[in-house]
């Protein structure tokens, strides 16, 4: 770990975004799923599950007012069977003084106003704004006045408070509340929010850490660890860090907390809300309950990403954050491990990860079905939160290699193209029959829903695409990296200290000559080639440039406006005008000017004093025909099809159905074509890949027939879409690995 | 249906099984299973999930001493989460005066009282005899004087019973408690337990039925239908035909019994031993409840097997009882229908039957998944019940393929081969990590296990094993069927009316002349040969005998005193010395003698007056490399290995890790080779595929590659072993369907 290398994202501000592609993602959110997701949290959805998001603010406000809120004894609301959830005995008349809905529902509105901060950056609302000033207040009338602020807890008794840290969400939903706040207070410039949500930060340090007395507990969610290290860089406050450098460091020692609790709560109550006793025949996940929760052992010892698949890529992210800000060695090496075991084991084609429903989990090294893939969209979001994280500290392209896949197809992937519908599960193969038929696949939906009871889906993708330049730009004080190629206008200020994101001031005091712009413009993904213009009046720094790891040929021109440079990389080395440089030293390509070149970890650094100056990518985007490592079961013999970015699947609508009867002809794969697509009202493109159909068995076949003699097997041609649009037209079957002829 | 072609098992005690196969198993369910069994029964087994069943009917009885239980209020027993299952609040000390297990538990003791039966005729055992004597004392003490005979109610409080027959079980115990006692009683002659079922299903018969007042309902799970035929065979007690047929009549008419007699729950005590409503995201099986018990229509309309697995084919079975008694064509209709959907969409090459574990269920057509297969032993068994009741209406030579099929493979599979343990699901492809950690396969036992709480498969294979004989042969007034090749001596009486199993005197008076008496001795299923050694004294009658559908060519030779004859069977089509028969008439081989023989349906008869005689059987047992129907997506582009009636699997004790990895190469099937194998403590056969290893991937190829370079396919040998005796060397890997190459 150098810190010298660390970058942080680039303050919103300083990012204008004008990509085609993105920008129509970023509006769907702006015009389709913030005002959207305002009708849910206040229940307003036909069909759809409410939230009782607001309801639970109010109801918990006014129990504020009637003073009966601080003393009341806790009293077990009735949950369903979906799990941590109440609901009204009458759907049509919730009682307004109770708690309804998951355990963690106050997330809804945190996750919302989120997106809404970053947005409001973007896109300036007073509309927008007013109303989540209102959602604010109710909000913070909810709020205890020691700070405490979860409406479970609020509404049902507050001497249960922090003795279910293992399945109840108080943790959680300040982690959610702090992450909104920040956003917010950095979009509009407004603490209210952030003031409460610092109140409940200051609540939980007193009540958690090392001293003596203070409870060694730690988030059975986890996300408080990475918005603590946030909130400390936003505001400077020694203790949040603190608080979250604890809960890394006491997760998973010995004796388990988790455990611990549920002693008590046994000793409180007769076990009358604890899990029942071990049976004989339990599972894996029964045998390792704090597997679940990567509370199996402590955070330093893990090396393999295990249990609930978004909580464990959210922990990574906290882990991350701390390594860096407290430049901690035997942590930034545990998320190197993690990292790696990912990626080598544990990652869709698709960027998704979490192969199995049970427990919304990682599954076992190599088990990564297709048909019953779990892929939850907020655990591909966690992986691009804890992607980001891993290039702040050390930028390599193999951490943007992942969250570019993750983020053009399994998140993408999570929401409709109108922005109106939504997959909490993504699978890479779907027959609509079996979602409702076989038990395996009940979790699968066949179609993109409106909403869901526990929705933590919509808002996370909300959230992610509309703070998109977060992810796109990291800097240090003397280097820009662009990790993703967008459309965007971006200011770059060399020699500022870089703490955190977005809380510089637009306007610097620092004198001319400190600041470059640049305009990039990309083709991608559906072409290998971008463009930066960059003007600037002298200022010296880095730019550095990602390579991808989709591109095995990439060459770069950079044009000064007196000379014209020639790169290229390959398998990360670098040739300049010609001649190649293996080593990663900085090559002076130019004496006069002091322009001079790198390539490290697949990141291209040019080093220049900047006047006017152009930059042109040109990256290789051949269409890929890829195979799984073999002891993934399920894709044995199986080939999928990729190209740059984009992972791409077969449907039912372009291809017919019972696509198990087609095969990719991989001896043709010289005939493969790409066309442009406008199917999808945006521009795509498809890809035909020359193939093979078995004819259909009738019924009058029978079950069971001779081998030897084969069926028919008809050229023809697969068509191939984008995963991130499949599910636009209709339900159908769609799979992304084919079997290969 | 044509009554002149109606048979009845033969009576136990007219047939001594000499079979070397079929005698080890035998002999294993004689000395392992039933004394296990006892045991069980008994909560006397270390580390088995306890039965409760004797300790229940002990509770009963002693409650009936007491007087206390005719006037005992209902109080529901606290269910754990494994469904209708009681457990003691301390399971080292079970009140006494408690039921505990599940609602069903009575049935353990009939299933293995029913198996004592047949072992008996076959194997005389005084201790046995006596101990099962003492079983059915504790038994009788326990039924209410009114008849009444499910220890559930008599202990938990009798004004509840018959409340909830959709998920209870008493009907279900009727019909188990009705079996058991006929086949104690035809093994014994002792007839208190048939009494005491007599008594129980007297006061059903008052309880339910057609007249004004009765109550309209059916078994939730179906078996009375056909215990009640049973019933009524052996009694000739019509009011139990009646009964049987109310049942299978009433099943599915509208308004629908179940959903009636849930309103009635409601309303008696607020819905609160009642499901919750119907949720929003409700999949297929909770949209369509009655499905699972074959209620969703009138049983006459049904023409797909649906819901729970055993409970259709035991539907099923008493269905074709009846129809055959009362000679009910629309009945007997419906069940043609039923069987061609069970063979043609939903039967596993294995023999086995329900593909999906959620509801224990059939699944959708074609949905025939291997490695999550449920394929319950217990269905495979109600499958052989349904086939015998198909050939005993008509014999037709593909009910006696699935009959075989399901014997030989799913239901010996269902047992370890040395009787001490055992499988409920049978799938056809294990891998043993994913049957810990995938939740798709959590039914999946890496293991055969030695005993279940909910223990159906153990006994139901000790009861069916132990009966083989009436499986193996039928007899009608003139003829014998000899539906299995097994070495075994059978004594036919020609010109007896046959009515119903076994009730018949051993000594009968019918003058001499009458009787033929025939030794079968067979090497099947290891190799096609099979021989029967006739004597008689000139007793005329028909010997049929099943030509099996695996045998393409089947060459017979019958030897009498004087002549030869020698038979071809080539696809359906019979030539005797030479010359092509194509009608299914009968064709008078000897003038002189009068012997004629015939085909029909795949079944060869032959009409004779029998002196000594010797007909031997050569059938044509070729390896089979058969692929599945392609619209079962499960299979697509795979292969499996067949010879006769066993199905193959691959096992990673004979071929490494990583299944996966291998090919059979459908292009070399001429260099299969067959080999006696004796690594199992019995004479098999294995079989050597050519086939093709890949190459496994290192953990440094990374999760994805290009496909275009290849790597490497090694020629192996592929070894295959029976189905039956897979996971008896340990725990391992296991393929049924092999990728072909």
């Amino acid at each position: 770990m150098r810190k010298e290398e660390f970058s942080r994202p680039i303050g919103m501000k300083n990012v204008k975004i004008t990509d085609e592609f993105w920008n129509r993602e970023q509006e769907l959110v702006r015009t389709e799923v913030i005002p959207y997701q305002w009708e849910a949290l206040n229940d307003r959805v036909e069909g759809a599950s409410p939230s009782f998001c607001m309801h639970n603010f109010k109801a918990a406000g006014k129990l504020m007012r009637d003073k009966k809120s601080q003393g009341n004894s806790f009293i077990p609301p009735k949950y369903t069977f979906r799990g941590f959830e109440t609901l009204p005995d009458d759907p049509e008349h919730p009682d307004e003084d109770k708690f309804y809905g998951f355990v963690f529902q106050d997330t809804d509105f945190s996750k919302w106003v989120e997106a809404v901060g970053y947005s409001l950056v973007v896109h300036p609302d007073p509309e927008l704004e007013r109303i989540a000033d209102g959602a604010i207040d109710i909000v913070c009338a909810a709020q205890l006045e020691n700070g405490y602020l979860d409406t479970y807890y609020i509404i049902n008794g507050m001497d249960r408070a922090f003795t279910n840290l293992r399945d109840h969400h108080e943790l959680y939903c300040l982690g959610h509340l702090i992450e909104g706040a920040v956003s917010y207070y950095e979009g509009t410039g407004k603490d209210k929010l952030l003031k409460a949500a610092m109140r409940f930060a200051d609540y939980c340090a007193d009540y958690f850490g090392e001293e003596d007395g203070k409870c060694k507990g730690y988030p059975g969610h986890e996300i408080a660890e990475m918005a603590l290290a946030r909130l400390y860089e936003v505001t400077g406050v020694e203790k949040y860090l603190k608080l979250s450098e604890f809960f890394i460091n006491q997760r998973g020692q010995a004796p388990n907390y988790f455990e611990e609790e549920q002693k008590k709560r046994i000793e409180f109550d007769g076990g009358k809300y604890t899990a029942p006793r071990m049976r004989a025949d339990a599972n894996w996940f029964e045998r390792n309950p704090y597997y679940y929760h990567q509370a199996h052992k402590p955070v330093r010892q893990q090396d393999e990403a295990v249990g609930h698949a978004v909580r464990a890529v959210y922990l990574y992210s906290g882990m991350a954050d701390i390594a860096r800000i407290t430049q901690d060695e035997s942590l930034y090496e545990a998320c190197r491990k993690l990292w790696d075991n990912i990626v080598n084991e544990k990652l869709y084609i698709t960027g998704g990860i979490g192969g199995t429903h049970m427990g919304e989990a990682f599954s076992f090294p190599y088990d990564l079905p297709n048909d019953t893939a779990y892929s939850e969209t907020c655990a591909a979001i966690g992986l691009v939160f804890f992607a980001r994280r891993m290039l702040e500290i050390s930028p390599e392209s193999r951490f943007g290699d992942v969250m570019e896949l993750s983020l053009y197809n399994t998140v993408l992937a999570g929401m409709a193209l109108d922005g109106k519908s939504f997959f909490y599960v993504n699978p890479l193969e779907m027959d609509p029959t079996a979602c409702d038929r076989d038990e395996r696949k009940l979790h699968v939906k066949p179609i993109r829903q409106k909403w869901f009871g526990c929705a933590c889906c919509p808002p996370n993708i909300a959230r992610t695409l509309s703070s998109l330049s977060m992810y796109a730009y990291t800097e240090s004080e003397d280097t820009l990296y662009a990790h993703l190629y967008v459309g965007s206008e971006v200011t770059k200020r060399f020699g500022e200290r870089v703490d955190f994101a977005g809380a510089k001031d637009g306007n610097s005091s620092l004198g001319e000559g400190t600041s470059v712009n640049l305009k990039f413009s990309s083709e991608l993904p559906w072409a290998g080639k971008a463009y930066v213009k960059i003007s600037g009046n002298g200022a010296r720094g880095k730019l550095a440039f990602r390579i991808p790891g989709w591109s095995r040929v990439s060459d770069i021109v950079i044009k000064t406006q007196d000379k014209e440079y020639e790169l290229t990389v390959t398998e990360g080395a670098l040739s300049v005008n010609g001649e190649k440089h293996l080593s990663e030293n900085w090559i002076l390509v130019d004496c006069k000017s002091g322009v001079s070149v790198c390539l490290k970890s697949d990141y291209l650094f040019i080093d220049n004093s900047w006047l006017d100056a152009e930059i042109s990518f040109d990256f290789d985007m051949q269409v890929e025909i890829l195979a799984a490592n073999n002891n993934v079961r399920e894709c044995a013999g199986k080939v999928a099809v990729k190209r740059g970015p984009i992972t791409y699947c077969m449907e039912e609508a372009d291809n017919g159905k019972n696509l198990q009867l087609l095969y990719v002809d991989t001896t043709a794969a010289d005939k493969i074509s790409v066309e442009e697509d406008h199917e999808f009202g945006h521009k795509t493109v498809s890809i035909s890949v020359p193939g093979k159909r078995e004819s259909l068995d009738s019924a009058e076949t029978g079950l069971y027939k001779s081998a030897l003699a084969r069926n028919v097997f008809a050229d023809c041609t697969l068509k191939f879409i984008p995963y991130y649009a499949w599910n636009n037209r209709g339900v159908g079957e769609m799979a992304v690995w084919v079997k290969r002829y």
